[in-house]
């Protein structure tokens, strides 16, 4: 493994440049995506059923998992697996449940009343990927707070495992997480299935969950024309922030535990120091770590895959370490610095943060209760992570009694008629009149 | 005007089929956008000044409007409706401060803290639209609770008037909300500008505002790669429901002041009535007021080219209304009948509703407090209006004690495991061995 790129005390309008993600712009899977979405929407179960075997080589029976089999889930579980997946759903729970909306009437005028009304989405769609290893976190993240919200309807969908089935971990979890449906289906088919409705999957009004740059893309496209989604999702990303005082085992952890998502996961050290040799020792002492704890770990050819691109900033210049983390506006951002109280109050950018030597990203990961779907490539600066937000809408209401109507009437008429929208104006008048005539308000 | 298409408790599920609003994908707008953005991004400002002289017809000196010009609109405008829009700024103002976040901290377990913190989208873009008439409106409603929320930067961008200008009332709506910069562009090119910068002006995180076809195209295309929106944005829709007890000359206005936004607004009457023949009688009270009204209106063209395709739903079943409206999800919804409060209760899919015979949309649209850019399209599904929330993003923060390591950590190393991510597992595993050598928290 070569060392990792560092870079020194960057200019402020360079740091973007230098911390650039690679763009990931492809013809060919847009192409492809819309050929499956077209096609799903034509064939329904039959196109389903057909990509499943193309892509997964299962021919499966049905595509919906009964719920005998979800019941049985938990058989297959051993008893530690299944109660530090209980434990997590409370964490889970007890930190969206206190996100409830407060929905409060405003008189903001005399007679004029107006509020919100939050009502959960009514049904949603839950993508949880296939591949290595069954993402249960992925489900208690995406339905716990559906459930909470009250969604009527939860359709989770998973590619197949080899032989037909879903994993258990990830039935069980869905079992306690108010999951009404689990579809076998994968891939950007699944996307399709969710966003337009097939013979046996309803359609949904908002789709959540990572996936490939097949499920991205398809999740991308039906957003245009048919259907809400979560994020604009992407490869992972990690930002670790660490100064003289930090352990470095503990930074090379984290920063392996971001690398072994993926080939394309980002990962980016930076060190304040009060010189550049100190940066440069405390980077050699992170290096050197990663290169002891790598030899025990099973993924240690994606690992060295994501490191090949991850970068080093050494920053001596204090006031510069906020504008590198705003600038790069990272998916999550562990802060294990001296002055971290203060550091944290500067952060503008970021999915989900970090803060202290034992606040390890893996404990947000799966348990400590804050949600791991989180805004990546920067989308930071305009998105939030997942929450219990994102399972309502909320709808205004107001009612104008008739002395409201008539205070705020005229006022209307004038700007109705300042922007030459006249009907607008008469819809007041036709009742302000009425009300000249009948003399008073009953 | 031909008679408006009548419908009789239709089945429920032909509802969505009955009223579904015209289809306008368009592959020429897609592609003349994606030129149009091409050529801002590699141009700039440039590009903006050629697209301003070739669609607006306008050969501007500089794409800014300066401070001085912004301040002296004032002077401009009728002391009546400045005051209007002070007026109307401040209930705008009232309801939607009424939203600010609360951020609270929850301790899912002994040590372990999770919170959220609410931080202003630093850069937000408002669009408003030119044509035939200022929509000072527009610019309240989005400006005021970017302010409000705290963005730094609040950039307006608005096609200019025949002469080069942008209308005074505009300016000074601009200049008591907090509006940081405004500039004199339109069309797909100020979209193009907002998302991506130019030489004169700055890109940004999140676009907000209406717009025709082509607007609205290079929002949904930018949102896919750079920049945040505020909605998937149409044609207006009302759905008025009235019954027997209601005033047709009030639900007449209500119709007419949808259909005079322009020829593809949707406009439907829902009428509950004890038989057809009283269904009839009303829907034809309605229409001769209408038939009474228009003649006053200066846009009658334009209404009478959106009531061509506007329809009227009977029903003699009332537990079917409820159900037509939530099929159609509507932008707005006036609600007018005797069994109003109930009826509220069940609505499930709207954007913005308005109770009794009071509340007329367009105390809404202009002055009552809540916000006038709404889900269009039945995307009320899934979406919310813009509210304050759309000028936030949220971070999630978690501190994690020593001790609540202790207690969390050997769950979250069962989790890491049962997923088969082994580095998940070690960032928590190195941090509780060094724990056990220390022996104890300090």
């Amino acid at each position: 493994m070569g060392r990792i790129k560092r870079i020194i005390n960057p200019e402020l309008n360079a740091i973007s440049s230098l911390l650039a993600r690679p763009s990931s712009d492809s013809k060919s899977v847009e192409t492809a995506v819309s050929a499956i979405i077209a096609r799903v929407i034509s064939e329904g179960d039959a196109a389903l059923l057909a990509y499943t075997q193309k892509f997964d080589h299962v021919s499966l029976a049905s595509l919906i998992v009964s719920s005998e089999v979800i019941a049985e889930a938990q058989k297959g579980l051993a008893a530690t697996l299944r109660a530090a997946i209980d434990h997590a759903k409370q964490n889970i729970y007890k930190f969206h449940w206190s996100q409830k909306p407060r929905d409060e009437q405003v008189e903001t005028q005399p007679g004029v009343y107006c509020w919100r009304k939050s009502i959960p989405i009514e049904k949603v769609g839950i993508y949880v990927p296939g591949g290595s290893a069954p993402l249960f976190s992925t489900v208690l993240m995406l339905a716990v707070p559906a459930q909470i919200a009250g969604c009527k309807e939860i359709i989770l969908t998973t590619p197949p495992r080899h032989d037909g089935s879903v994993d258990p971990a990830i039935l069980y979890a869905a079992s306690i997480s108010g999951v009404t449906k689990v579809i076998t289906v994968g891939g950007a088919q699944a996307i399709a299935a969710l966003a337009y409705g097939t013979e046996s999957i309803p359609a949904v009004d908002k789709i959540f969950g990572p996936g490939n740059r097949f499920v991205t893309e398809a999740k991308q496209q039906v957003a245009t024309h048919q259907c809400a989604i979560d994020l604009p999702a992407g490869p992972s990303e990690v930002m670790v922030v660490i100064d003289a005082t930090s352990n470095a085992a503990f930074a090379a952890a984290d920063l392996l535990s971001q690398a072994e998502h993926g080939p394309d996961s980002q990962v980016v050290l930076v060190v304040e120091a009060s010189d550049e040799a100190t940066g440069h020792a405390i980077v050699d002492a992170v290096e050197s770590h990663i290169a002891m704890q790598i030899t025990h770990l099973s993924r240690h050819e994606i690992i060295r895959a994501s490191l090949e691109h991850s970068k080093a900033v050494i920053i001596t210049q204090k006031e510069l370490t906020a504008a590198v983390i705003n600038s790069y506006a990272p998916e999550h951002l562990i802060i294990n610095t001296a002055n971290l109280v203060e550091l944290a109050t500067k952060i503008q950018h970021a999915g989900s943060v970090f803060l202290g030597q034992w606040s390890c990203e893996s404990v947000g990961d799966y348990a400590s209760g804050t949600n791991h779907t989180l805004p990546t490539a920067g989308w930071a600066r305009s998105y939030s992570g997942v929450s219990l937000d994102s399972f309502y809408k909320k709808i205004t209401f107001q009612r104008i009694t008739c002395q409201g109507l008539k205070a705020i009437g005229p006022i209307v008429e004038v700007l109705a008629s300042g922007e030459s929208l006249e009907a607008h104006s008469e819809a007041v008048s036709v009742r302000l009149k009425s009300l000249r005539r009948s003399d008073e308000c009953l």
